[in-house]
């Protein structure tokens, strides 16, 4: 049983998913994975991490939906610290900043399009961090 | 230390909820897992698993909850791909697929009114898999 | 490789967040912890486990953003069940009350702003129990 942790790094745009299912594919290989759980984690308090189907009309929905449950607006957040960001903050903890996913004989268990993605919910340009933490067997 | 996947199959219809928790049970069960944790993965982009108190009255108010978050409507993914289930996958990215629950002295460690349900938010019947994979150590 | 598991107990009120991560750290500590992951449990179908900046404005805003998503109302839940917390229930299901984090060299990895909190979402106060099970290498 072995615990090997890695980091992807992301320059990121406000409202945009960023798809790491190929890093994480990437992850197994060069580790020789083979049986375990990688936990995903975004390093943050205005960012997320989900799956979605990867493509364009759902990634104009999913933060359309996002404005509807958590809009930009007046919050208490943003009222003490002025930095107008309190829906990003409000987003995150609704989406959830940690995803486990298991490794089965050298392959995330995903479905055909089902994606890992970071969700970037801040107001600006961001340089990220997400964490890929491996536990479990190798080949 | 060990690491044991199972798969758990249903034949599911939309909006509804399974209980799964029976299932977990056994699974613990039949492979005499001691201590660790399990992760249950739902395989899919138009499902979730989370817990809820399984009972009749949650299993409509749920789905009716979500129908106010994410209505069916016409959204980008549906009018690129014409499946009619957008509200579907940002179901499925709002609850998310993957839930990890620990194992103490043989039992999840769950409350007496928290059931791990899978929920299933396509528009037409399915077949699913939902994966168990568990991390410890046996009795 | 080890497994080791611990309880806080917590004594809440409606609607509160608590911060749970100096409770984390310390359990890190104690126990020599190095690298793999915790889990972080809230027992129970009316609480729940996520990540906020923990600061006054948002432990306002986060209850009232969950007010409009799920307000208090006429459930079929408490149609059945007379116990008027019907929201309790669906917002514990929306936010979910499973939470993994890593361990990377002895601490949990999470961002200057990002805390790990315990969400009551029950009508009245509560006595609480959140699990931390860790697996992974000890110093």
């Amino acid at each position: 049983m072995q615990i090997i942790t890695e980091y992807i790094k992301l320059s990121t745009s406000p409202d945009e998913l960023y798809d790491i299912t190929g890093q994480i594919a990437e992850f197994i290989r060069k580790n020789n994975l083979k049986n375990g759980q990688i936990t995903v984690f975004a390093v943050g308090s205005t960012c997320g991490i989900t799956t979605i189907e990867y493509e364009p009309g759902l990634r104009r929905d999913f933060p359309e939906m996002l404005s509807r449950i958590a809009p930009r607006g007046h919050y208490h957040h943003d009222a003490t610290w002025g930095d107008g960001n309190g829906h990003s903050h409000l987003r995150s903890s609704l989406i959830g900043t940690s995803f486990v996913v298991p490794v089965v004989e050298g392959n995330a268990v995903l479905g055909t399009w089902q994606q890992i993605v970071f969700c970037e919910f801040d107001i600006r340009p961001r340089q990220r961090k997400v964490i890929l933490q491996f536990i479990g067997e190798t080949a």
